[in-house]
Formats: C-alpha cells, sequence, structure tokens
C-alpha cells in the first residue's frame, strides 16, 4: 500500500469537512508560565465523539463506494476509534461491527452503542482483537477499518495539522501523543509539507515502542505495555512507521506521575476535561523532557473521553 | 445605597476589559437533543480564577480611588469571590484581606493563597464570617467587598450579560444560578435594558431562599441550607433582592440528583470542567424544571473550580 502523501490530507480535508468539527485552539497563562513557553493547545477533546479519531474515521467512510458502504465497516479499537467510526458509519447510515476487549471503560462502551454499531467483544490481547474483527469480516463482507495503520486514516488525522497552521501562525515546534502512530504520522506528513516546523511525539515510558522503534530503525512491537494513557497501548504498522521516521524529529518519553500530573494541571487550570493520553505530550513539557522555554508550541489534546466514575486523582 | 443602572454595567465593562476574559460560548448537540432546545452556554468557568466573580472583584478594586486602594480590600468568601478579589488587588498591587470557614476546599484555599492574599480563617457561619471580617476592617482600613450585596459587584456581573447578547442573537431565554444574587441580578438589569428576554433564576432546592423571598415578596434568609453547590448557600441583599423583584421572570429550584446528574452530563458530553453552582441551571433544563422545547436559551456556567480528590460520581 502507498504511504498517503499531502495531497491524501487536503482531499481528507475536503471530504470530512461537512461532518467534523473545526476545533478550538485554547491557550492558558498559567500554563504558559509553568512551561516558560507560549502553549497553544489544540482540542480534539471537543471534536464528534469525543477524540480525533473521528476525522480518520470519517475519511473512511465516506471514501467508500456504494457497494462496499453497503456492506458496512468493522474494526476492534479500545474506544476512541470504535466510536469514531461507528458514529461515522451512522452519519451515512451504513452498519458497523466494533470489536472491543471486555475491560474497556463502561463511558466508552455506552458511546459506541449510542452510536447504533453492532458490539463483538473479545480478550483483551492484540492476537484476539485481530483473530475476532478477521472472523466479523469473513461473515459480513463489511471492510476492515484498521484504527491507525491505514492511508486514508492516517490522512484524515493529518486534517487536525492543517486546521492547526491556518489558527495559529509561526509555530516553533507540534507535539503529540503516539500510540499506534496514525495521528501523529498523519500531523507530521501534513506539517512538513505544509510549513515545516519540528514535529515531536511524547510516548509513555510504559508503552515505549514507538520510541525504541524510532531508536533502533527496526518496527518493534509494544509488548505488555503499561500506562493509564489507554489509547497508547497499541503498535506502530508499515504506513506509520516510515511516516515517522521520515517526518518526526524525535520521540521522547513520559513516566505515569508526570502524565497524571500533567492532566491534573489541564484539568484545574483550563477547566477542559482531557483523557491521560491527551496529557502526555503536555507532559514532556511540564516535566522538562523537551526544550520549549521562549517557543511557540503546538499540543494536539488527542480527546477527552474517560470515565468519570475511575480517575486517577 | 442607591441601586445599580444599565449605566453602571456598561461602565464596569470598560474598567474591567484590560483584566478580563471575554469567555467563549459554547454548544453542544447532545444536550441540545437532551433539551430539545438550542443551548448557549457562556463559559465563566474560563474566566480569570474560575468563575464570574472576578468582573466584579476587578470593578471594585479598580474603582478604588488611590487613597482607598493602598489600604487595601477585605470580604468574606466561600472561595471564588475570595480568589477573584485577591486577584484582582494583585493586580492593582495592593493588600487583599479574606476571611474564609476552614473548611472550604483545598483548591480554593490554594488558589488564594498563590494569588499573595492575606487569609484570616472562620467558623462556617454567616455570623462568624460577618464578625471576622468587620474586625478586619476595623484593623486594617480595608475597604469591605462585599461578595453580592454591592452595586459595583452587581454591576461587574452584568458584563456577562453584554458579552452574551453581543455574541448570540435572538436568545429567547437566559438561566442563571441564583445564590447571593450577585450574578442574576447584574445579569437581569443588563438583560432588561438591553434587549428584554425571560430572565430565569435557578436555585438548589436545599438552599431555596431566593425561591422563597420572591414568592413571599419578603427578604427571606438562607438558613442551613443543604446542597453540594457550595457556592449558592448565601442570602440575597438589600440590592440584589429588588433588582431580581424587578427583572427576574420566575426562580425554579433543582434537586441535588439532578444537579449532580446535570455536571456529570456538562464534563461527559462538553468536555469541560464545572462547578456544581454551574450545573443549576442545566438541571432545571435536563430535568424539565422549566419549559424550554424549541427555545434558543442562554445559560450561563458560572465557574470551574472544583477539588478534583472530592467529586460526587
Amino acid at each position: 500500500m502507498p504511504l498517503p502523501t499531502i495531497d491524501d490530507v487536503r482531499q481528507a480535508a475536503a471530504r470530512i469537512k461537512p461532518y467534523v468539527h473545526h476545533t478550538p485552539v485554547l491557550t492558558c497563562t498559567s500554563l504558559d508560565h509553568m512551561a516558560h513557553a507560549q502553549l497553544f493547545f489544540k482540542c480534539e477533546n471537543f471534536q464528534k465523539v469525543g477524540a480525533f479519531k473521528f476525522r480518520g474515521a470519517c475519511n473512511i467512510v465516506f471514501s467508500l463506494s456504494e457497494a462496499d458502504a453497503q456492506r458496512g465497516v468493522a474494526t476492534h479499537s479500545s474506544g476512541n476509534h470504535g466510536a469514531a467510526l461507528a458514529h461515522a458509519a451512522q452519519l451515512r447510515n451504513i452498519p458497523a461491527h466494533i470489536v472491543m476487549p471486555h475491560n474497556v471503560p463502561q463511558v466508552k462502551r455506552d458511546a459506541i452503542a449510542g452510536y447504533g454499531a453492532h458490539i463483538i467483544w473479545c480478550e483483551p490481547s492484540q492476537a484476539d482483537r485481530e483473530a475476532t474483527v478477521k472472523r466479523v469480516v469473513d461473515e459480513t463482507g463489511a471492510v476492515f477499518a484498521h484504527p491507525s495503520n491505514d492511508a486514508l486514516v492516517i490522512a484524515g488525522q493529518g486534517t487536525a495539522a492543517l486546521e492547526l497552521l491556518d489558527d495559529v501562525s509561526e509555530l516553533d515546534m507540534v507535539l503529540a501523543p503516539i500510540g499506534g502512530g496514525g495521528l501523529t504520522s498523519g500531523l507530521a506528513l501534513a506539517i512538513s509539507a505544509c510549513s515545516p516546523r519540528t514535529m515531536v511525539a511524547v510516548e509513555p515510558a510504559g508503552a515505549d515502542d514507538a520510541y525504541r522503534s524510532l531508536q533502533s530503525g527496526t518496527l518493534q512491537p509494544s509488548v505488555n505495555p503499561q500506562t493509564i494513557a489507554d489509547g497508547l497501548r497499541t503498535s506502530l504498522g508499515d504506513l506509520t512507521f516510515p511516516l515517522i521516521q521520515q517526518h518526526v524529529e524525535q520521540i521522547v518519553t513520559v513516566s505515569e506521575e508526570a502524565i497524571i500530573r500533567a492532566m491534573r494541571h489541564v484539568w484545574e487550570r483550563m477547566k477542559i476535561v482531557i483523557e491521560p493520553s491527551s496529557a502526555v505530550p503536555v507532559a514532556a513539557v511540564l516535566d522538562k523532557r523537551i526544550e520549549v522555554s521562549g517557543l511557540r508550541v503546538g499540543i494536539v489534546l488527542s480527546g477527552g473521553n474517560v470515565d468519570l466514575a475511575s480517575l486517577p486523582f
């Protein structure tokens, strides 16, 4: 499969424009003081379904031919991609089959069920997720939509960067969390093509497969990841990894304590709800894992779906 | 003391403009569906110090003569007004003496201390608050800034209505929470003068002194109020009550369960942090305590200061 290009990102932006929110960019004086920098938060927690994943899901669903669309879409997802695909399918009025591990937070299950998707439970392992979705695709003829390693998904996620660059001038650096790499590779692709600045990905130290992959130059799988940032436990793929090698300057890692502290600071100071994955790039700045003094830094807050009944503070 | 007028609100808007945020108005499709109405949320949780109180506090502090200012300001406050006055005083570089009950949430104590104010503890009763602040004023010569029953405070809070009316056309109704009445009387004053629409105040059933006051036509004190909405436990005063009698169409009450449910819905659906007092008018809509079907409804979210270590869900 060829790698997506900036043209794919621009086509995605036009295709999904009727369905997605152009999310706001917020600033916060007290976090700026803590960081000694000017921070511009791209609020994908305010995106539909509460996460950037809706961009890629819409790009897939609204790219399907009429014949393919009628058989529906299927995916495995720990939550946000599943909800996003379910809602995009609902908007096109086609079936969505969502495979998810039985231990995901209640709030995510409820969201997906609320979009009218067909939910299929699996064990919380990558192997069983993939086996189960393969069975569903074989049975239904649905089109498989990978959560990250898919050219249409990557191009869709990249549209957030086009909005950020339109809304904030003269950024020096853009930070985003990295899990499967769909968001980061899409952003990095768009940014390098439109207006080059330093693109940095941030990863939990307890799920540092992308960091190890970039260091070693070969794709390292995520094995038994340990992090509260449940959106970032997955591995890179054969599309996301080369894009990240080409366009991401570095990957830094942050501790669990720094993630929770950063999440709490954003909730308390900015009065917005972000999920742990969103706090990961904030943690890199507040915990001084990367030098940003005096810079204008874009930070992509990837989502806001949390189970309020089980917060880490 | 004469009642404040719309001219006072307009003067306040000009006076505080360099210091306050013009807060955004957010919308939410899923809450609109639940309410069968178009809801426009005026986000004073994004105001400096996390609450609308900063408007009134700035209006007092920046109205003082140079001589008065040097002796500083003093108040009793369960939190937000105290923080607001402390920060406004800090901006003018004058002393702030804040009397507060020893049982307020840690996050509010920390905020006030962070603004460099002098904190004086008291018992959590209205009588001890007032006695303690009187002693402080006698000792320091500071100017007393009442949290709500003050013409400058009322005019300052009313500036939120000017922004809301500027930003959203053709509202049918505006809802706000009512405690001491500073916010509601200021909003109602501004709205009735600028562009009359129905102004409705919402109060916890467990702290329904304003409701009983409006019903009986005489000022009823708040006695042993029982509500999670800690900003709404105080009583109306001799300025706020007549303004509310003149300009507020009705006061409706909501249950504690409805407040907590509404708060949770706003956190989960809008991805913003609001405090229980902010959830009170939302509860009136979601719990069908007032008929809003098909209407365009402004809702003032009064603040976002919560102790994340003790949430009601």
